[in-house]
């Protein structure tokens, strides 16, 4: 496998736009589309949030065919909390789309993401969305990769190839983050293209995988969103033969490593976040335990404070180790702050505190842990708690 | 039941002293001692946090004899994460009170909060516990009060009096906060006292039931601390006869509003706070999605950031509900910000935003939810998410 430059219109047969139709008051790019010249099969991972916003409660109906041609996606509201309505816009968006693709509208995708409680403006999105399908092209990816964010600093794009039965296949996605990102199944949006050849149940099996060990392990403020969701569309345009043995690991920890890109991506990125966290847990009891360890010091407020104030506070480590739930015995607690260690069987060590000052100076800080009581490994990212955080989230009315 | 002056030392037979021993480096107080002049019954609830400072873990194996006749707690220094070396300074701790006070070892109850991972000063502490011990005086609550605080702003006491069993019984309280504060069992410190006459085990009943509904419905940060514990000591010299009926309905409510009034205050007081929030969630299936529900909405940093901005921003409130894990049906919802309704069966309603944002103005911000599911109701409390918080934790090495 390498990467290669590109995203969602790197793989055979798909083009993307994105464009600005003035649901943003910035003016700024705000509708995203994403199009397979044929059919492709679909899966897809939506928010365990009980309030679900009107795009997610359509989509979730239309990937039960397990096939999508078309994701259309608008940032700067949410459609959610609005009822009957916005049932009705979301579908018009998916018709809207479908008509001027000349395609099913059932094979047709919607997210939205942006302020919760707000109607869409469907008197600029109609129009938009006409000027979105003419503008697809093969070197659209990044425009709709732009298109996608909110609060987001950066766009989020990544393109793969690999060998996989007997042709060379691509995968590419986009995502974006960067509030509202709690380890709750789906988080986000992320759209990831394919022209492998794979049936829908094994896409979506190797999707779930993907996704529990990426943007699952990802935290910026342990908030559920009611919009995230994940899409895969694979057209088979590659030409390959169904995937097996090898071939079929090859593609699914080529698909983990593009999730896990941007899983990293949106953690880097997090609302107001200087730093990427990444947290290593090994010697859990069992894979639960680890996920649990990792992703509570990832979420933790006290320890993500501290990481901005590069202060090697491993006493924040431990309690949110403590109240993880994982199983744990603190007796048996070692943590390494970079590579120096900071806590011996569950005791403070005299270690070298500039030396771990200066791992965390970084823009990447690794808090590596050992339960001590099994086999089971997890990694979680998350990012530093600023002023920024508070700041954005104090201005901007999601 | 009235609210008196004073607060650990206002019951009969009690005396307390605040000192201090140069443990915190500012030179401020950080030594309180609280003593009743004859064993008393007492009561504890201790951190769920699995990794447990030393001073929790020899307090739990104190208190088990029901007995107890002085509380020695420090601020500065939580003692927690130093192995056997922790542990024998808090048995130190214990036996040099109860050597100086002439009692049984086993009656003193300990507490330490402050830093993590660093050892207790004890060539400062041990002569600090003696003066403590010497300083003793009825008025000496207040002080007692100053001395366990860390990162609070002011000191939390109260005190009521109540007819119970033919007497006048008194109660009072001291807690300190103000992080690492989350609703999971015990939380932060509190020492409550009572001249009532109340065997053990009722004692601890009404303590877990008050505690429920007060400090474990408070949460700053979502962080379960390594040493919170709650105290209640009860010497009987107020002489009333057993608690029975209407009697023992109004001791508990008593204790009730005494744990309630210093919930309330440590969330006011919370690291940074600039306004109190209290959640109220009514028409819950069941008891258990009401307190889900309602320290959801309280611990959710959006909400938080939300209310430090005054932006009636429901739509994050919806999505706290969402993820609460409490049944819900979001068609049901109706949120009021105040006194103003702004959602309505789940959807966005068209409200007064300046009236709403007026509510948010205020020191203290009251959200009601009715989920309309069933009659169950909980009420938790909060604070916002402010600059002063990330400040405080970047800056400060628990």
């Amino acid at each position: 496998m390498k990467v290669i430059k590109g995203s969602v219109t790197a793989p055979k047969g798909f083009t993307a736009s994105g464009i600005s139709s003035g649901i943003k008051r910035s003016g700024k790019k705000d509708l995203a589309l994403i199009y397979s010249s044929a059919p492709a099969n679909a899966a897809g991972v939506f928010t365990q949030n009980k309030v679900k916003a009107a795009p997610i409660i359509i989509s979730m109906d239309h990937i039960r065919s397990g096939k999508a041609q078309a994701i259309i996606a608008n940032a700067g509201c949410a459609n959610a909390c609005t009822g009957d309505q916005g049932l009705a816009d979301a579908r018009l968006m998916a018709d809207a789309t479908a008509s001027s693709l000349n395609i099913n509208a059932r094979h047709v995708l919607v997210a939205s993401t942006g302020s919760i409680g707000s109607y869409l403006p469907m008197k600029n999105l109609l129009p938009g969305i006409r000027s979105a399908s003419k503008r697809l092209s093969e070197h659209g990816g990044a425009e709709a990769a732009e298109a996608i964010m909110t609060t987001d600093t950066r766009k989020k794009e990544i393109a793969v190839k690999l060998k996989a039965g007997g042709k060379s296949v691509t995968i590419g996605a986009i995502a974006k983050g960067s509030g509202m990102i709690a380890p709750n199944m789906a988080t986000m949006f992320a759209f990831i293209t394919t022209d492998a050849n794979v049936p829908a149940y094994d896409l979506k099996s190797y999707l779930l995988k993907a996704v529990d060990r990426s943007f699952n392990m990802t935290v910026v403020d342990r908030e559920t969103s009611t919009n995230d969701c994940v899409f895969i569309l694979a057209n088979g345009q590659a030409g390959n033969r169904m995937l097996s043995g090898k071939d079929e690991k090859d593609f699914i920890s080529a698909l983990e490593y593009v999730c896990t890109y941007l899983a990293r991506e949106i953690a880097r990125d997090g609302e107001g976040a200087t730093k990427l966290m990444e947290i290593r847990v090994a010697g859990a009891r069992s894979e639960k335990d680890a996920r649990a360890a990792a992703r509570s010091v990832a979420g933790s407020d006290l320890v993500k404070s501290a990481i901005f104030g590069e202060d090697p506070n491993f006493g924040r480590i431990m309690a949110a180790l403590g109240y993880s739930g994982a199983r744990l015995d603190p007796c048996l607690v070692n943590i390494f702050i970079g590579s120096i260690e900071v806590v011996r069987g569950g005791k403070t060590l005299s270690f070298d505190n500039a030396k771990a000052r200066k791992h965390l100076k970084g823009k990447e800080v690794l808090i590596t842990v050992m339960l001590g009581l099994g086999k089971s490994n997890a990694t979680a990212w998350g990012c530093d708690l600023t002023y920024d955080y508070v700041k954005i989230n104090a201005e901007y009315h999601t």
